[in-house]
């Protein structure tokens, strides 16, 4: 069992099969050692997290949704290595929050999945991000956060 | 003529010239073989594709607002590729849809353009994606969508 | 002094201490020659610029805005750097305006940085770029503008 693997367990995380594109297009992309991931959702088996931030939906729960998103990237970014995420380094996370008008904490709700990047990958984990605030997320979902990570 | 400039034809495109920008920056930059596209609206020589999706914009309509930026991104492709789109592979897409508050179906408004990278440039336009709902883009048009290629 | 030093005191800049994130990730991340830069925010000393463009901030407060998280990415690049901001060239800004709904002039407003880094970093600082109004930046700030730079 990996570093890696271990951490998982003990964050009590088993990763998903990776999610497949909700329309026409892929998971990741891969230029030399450059991988681009597609948006991941805040969605799960269970039927994810939807809703407005700040609205129906409040800061724990959002910050949980992030990190689902981050779970469905550590997926992604496993097949993206074959499966080795020790291969992994994070470049940079995009975060975008179904938020209501009156909320700001986009900062904290994003921190779910850049804590879960760092929880589980260490150093190599730390990031990059930009994050904002945005009208409506593809099919409702709370969260959507994509990732440039650069792979060995 | 070339097997793109074939498909261009069979689709009843003729890219236009690309689009310059309207403001002070330049629609690409490369570095090595990596190229950013700035983004491209749903404009066209008839005006353009402008208004909020799920309001005065349908899903059709916005469909096609998304395969207008495609063709623009596609002319800007071409540019970079001193007029060769076969050199050309898409790394990932970014789409941004000005959505009204109840209409969640970015997705399908994105594929618009995505399916037109399929269509026009073969596996080499199959990409990476995001796509979220904004609350305005720029002159109010209906969809912007921006690119990260990679020239051969 | 350096010429990029001349012009930012011939602009009466003086570049501030990067600023810390405001959550549990790094202001730049490198790979090779490519930097991405995290979002900065409209912020600066006395409390930087905050609300939404078009109802409580108009265009030219806005756009004063945009400069300001132009600045904070200079002093991000220089940092990234080494100190020297001759080394850097700018490939892409990623612009989000918190906008309000009647608000489109979202360029006229990305412009602030946009100019600031063409009168900084001359040929250098000349771009590609995305620009949208979102619905809430982080911490209510009028705008966030995110930067990949290559550094020779």
């Amino acid at each position: 069992m990996s570093h890696i693997d271990e951490r998982l367990a003990a964050l009590g995380i088993t990763l998903p099969t990776p999610v497949a594109p909700v329309a026409n297009y892929v998971p990741f992309t891969r230029s030399d050692r450059i991988v681009q991931i597609s948006g991941q959702l805040s969605n799960d088996a269970d039927g994810g997290i939807k809703g407005t931030v700040g609205e129906d939906v409040d800061l724990d729960t959002a910050r949980h949704a992030a990190r689902l998103c981050g779970i469905n990237l550590l997926a992604q970014m496993r097949a993206a290595a074959d499966g080795d995420l020790a291969r992994v380094r994070v470049l940079r996370l995009g975060g975008f929050v179904q938020a209501g008008r009156d909320f700001s904490d986009i900062p904290q709700v994003i921190n779910g999945c850049s804590d879960l990047m760092v929880d589980v990958l260490g150093e190599r984990g730390v990031h990059a991000r930009s994050a904002v605030g945005v009208y409506r997320i593809p099919l409702g979902f709370a969260v959507e956060v994509d990732a440039i990570i650069e792979i060995d």
